[in-house]
């Protein structure tokens, strides 16, 4: 990774992706400063103690003020006001780029703010854990996990290359596609499971309390693999599906209509059709094994 | 263990989680002789290949003939014939228990048929993996994990403590309950929560080829959590679901209100109505790590 620096980098947003990412970036040496913007001063406290930053800031602008990489790394529902904020100090060459999970929403939010000169790519880091926060971060976890950039037509190919070594000078793979292409993808893989794990760890537990903790006692039988997904960030959440809200609601429409299917073939005994369904889906499982995703 | 001797144990069925206790009585030389039972030859060969029993047949009664403990570990449909086969063969003080996920199943199928003097204690260890057939067993499986026995009402206490150490042998805390009860309460942790991943899978998979490719190499961002569960055996599973059929379809119905009010909170916006139950979930999986199920 010789070959990869940045003079400045700014995370705006410094919770589980940012810290990470400024892990790898202390771990490889490849910036020189280091820059953490946050909300609170108890985070940006965090992330001093973590080591992963050599200043930290408040107020965004301060942050994005000489940086050659910004990286936006919070909730959807903050971009827009991020980006009025550090519009004005974002310099000529500079690359700015988020780590968001709907690519549709970072160009409608930030796409407008960005300074002719400046590079925007927007990206998303598929990689993560239930935790959230500074402290939860670490470098490995982007290794052999995909990074998917969104770059808009026309995109510099020098700074959309350097994004690239930068993801994967983290051990991530890199794939671009259209923002609108990913937002679809990711829907299906990503955003209708957490809604579903979500919605089935709340209608579990909304019992009384004895039976919930027989629930949680028993929890291992299936439950317990939906309440790790069912214990992601709640704003970033909220924010990703308020954010893909088309893709999402389409993708649950169809979910419906499969899971009155399935309700009706158990009411009225329609052994068949449930083995069949069961049998393609075990068959989905050894397709992951052999992609080496499982 | 040293108190714990069968001279006779029966397998009718002898996949992951027959084989499974067969290697445990194997290991702690509970059982003078173990008689594996299949409806194929190909397993029963395989049994043998694994030297986890001394005795094969394709015929249950042969089997269960002269037996001191009988273990049904077949899918709930073969329960009622299996039965009546066995009938004749069982010896008075025999224990006949089973191993299926859904117990008011066990005790209107088996119950009727059992011959006074034989001690029928339905049991279900709740333990397993997505792999299924003789080969997929193995002792350790049952290790920390519950077990859970539904004695009826009169059942005699020896034969109940006698059961109850066989699976503490196997590494399990076992609890007694209702076979109605038990049913509820997997209805939630185990029923529902397989439903729910089977028809995501489905779902998230019953689109165009080149889509289905790129689901798979993104799956990592929550879609492969679902599909590990959905790997689970079919003709297993299909009579859970049709053996288990009133408390599935009530928690599915209540499955389906809390998605539909989902739905309509992110169709119009509604981002504290998200937030709030994803705040709640993610204190579920803090009671999960703290009951040591996690």
């Amino acid at each position: 990774m010789g070959d990869l620096h940045f003079s400045r980098v700014a995370f705006i947003g410094i919770g589980l992706i940012g810290s990470s990412l400024a892990h790898v970036l202390r771990r490889d040496q490849s910036a020189q400063t280091i820059v953490a913007c946050a909300r609170t001063q108890a985070t940006l406290d965090t992330a001093r103690e973590l080591g992963i930053c050599d200043e930290t800031t408040l107020d965004p602008a301060v942050a994005a003020k000489g940086a050659d990489l910004v990286v936006i790394a919070a909730p959807h529902s903050a971009y827009a006001a991020l980006g009025r904020a550090i519009a004005p100090s974002l310099e000529k060459g500079a690359i700015l780029t988020d780590v968001g999970s709907v690519k549709g929403a970072a160009v409608r939010d930030l796409g407008p703010i960005v300074p002719p000169g400046v590079h925007f790519i927007p990206g998303h880091p598929v990689a993560g854990t239930e935790h959230s926060g500074p402290a939860a971060g670490f470098a490995e976890m982007f290794q052999g996990r995909w990074c998917i950039l969104t770059p808009l037509p026309g995109t510099d190919e020098a700074a959309l290359a350097k994004l690239t070594r930068l993801w994967e000078s983290a051990g991530m793979k890199v794939e671009t596609m259209s923002h609108e292409h990913h937002d679809v993808v990711l829907a299906i893989t990503s955003h209708l499971p957490h809604l579903i794990a979500y919605t089935i760890v709340g209608t579990a537990t909304d019992v009384e309390e004895t039976l919930k903790a027989e629930i949680i006692k028993f929890s291992a039988s299936g439950f317990r693999d939906f309440t790790r997904i069912a214990a992601s960030d709640p704003v970033m959440w909220r924010d990703v599906f308020l954010s893909n809200r088309e893709a999402v609601l389409d993708m649950l429409q169809r979910f419906n209509e499969d899971l009155t299917a399935l309700q009706r073939a158990i009411r009225w005994g329609e052994g068949d059709k449930l083995e069949a369904l069961f049998t393609r889906t075990r068959a989905i499982r050894r397709s992951i094994i052999e992609a080496k995703q499982a």
